[in-house]
């Protein structure tokens, strides 16, 4: 089965990113605003709880921090994805650290930009309209994060989720 | 803010669900297939905590179980709403009842019926088409139910889990 990890920012913060998903972002349906922490992985059904431990433990070795979104940004040239650009922390750096070393074993395929995705699969056409005017919006946003969440993806692509982890809970 | 409290079954019943859902369920969109234990209720952001350590008090007095499903049924005359008939047992009996009583002070509007929706807002002689068809089909599903999430619904309508909680867990 396909598991990923992912923030789900604050109810504000999500709605103000479905507004533009809604039109420009076809995962709009599928999952709700987020940043990825670990890209979809897969793992047999008798691994999850092992996976679930170790995700335990690292959320209990993560105090809750401040997640600030200062700017809608792209990535283009590598690809046409808008997205809320959330401003590096040593918090968010060591969470997708850890979940990119040891029993996960694997190197992140990019370096780590935290991101709410916004819009995604535009044409150069359409980016290059869509991008030009929603950076002129600005968008300004703090809030404190306090859980993750390990989710599994269903046939459909959508996603369900499958646990949730408090930071720095005993 | 709203908030609601449900199951999601199995990646396996999801699927068959939303094989369903997709074509006859306009929420098909907005939140995986599930098994409401608590509907839609408003509460206020500095009273979340209080409730989700009610419902973690809640989970640790019940103790995973067996979900059966065995039919495909319908509301009608009520309303036409055709869902997975869940064997009523004592564990939902209980957790709806704990999550109706109490600090959650008030009483379901209905007696419970616990089930999975497929499909809704259909007209009469759309559900009357659908219903005939579906009801053939049968069903024939068991698993163990080890978990249930506290989620918020956003402007759009969908909702976001807030929060797991699993049962038993020490």
């Amino acid at each position: 089965m396909k598991y990923g990890v992912a923030i789900f920012p604050s109810k504000k913060l999500q709605d103000t990113a479905n507004s533009y998903r809604k039109r420009y972002d076809p995962h709009y349906a599928l999952i709700p605003p987020h940043i990825t922490l670990k890209n979809s992985f897969d793992i047999d059904d008798d691994q999850i709880k092992d996976v679930s431990n170790k995700l335990e433990h690292v959320a209990r070795n993560h105090e809750p921090f401040t997640l600030k979104v200062y700017k809608i940004s792209s990535f283009q040239p590598v690809n046409n994805v808008i997205y809320l650009k959330v401003e590096p922390s040593a918090e968010l750096e060591g969470l997708h650290k850890e979940m990119h070393t040891n029993f996960f074993g694997e190197d992140p395929e990019y370096s780590f930009v935290p991101h709410i995705t916004i819009a995604q699969k535009l044409s150069d056409d359409e980016h290059s309209d869509v991008y030009g005017s929603l950076r002129m919006l600005g968008v300004e946003h703090e809030e404190v994060i306090d859980r993750f969440h390990l989710l599994y993806q269903l046939e459909n692509g959508s996603w369900t989720v499958y646990e949730t982890f408090r930071l720095g809970k005993e």
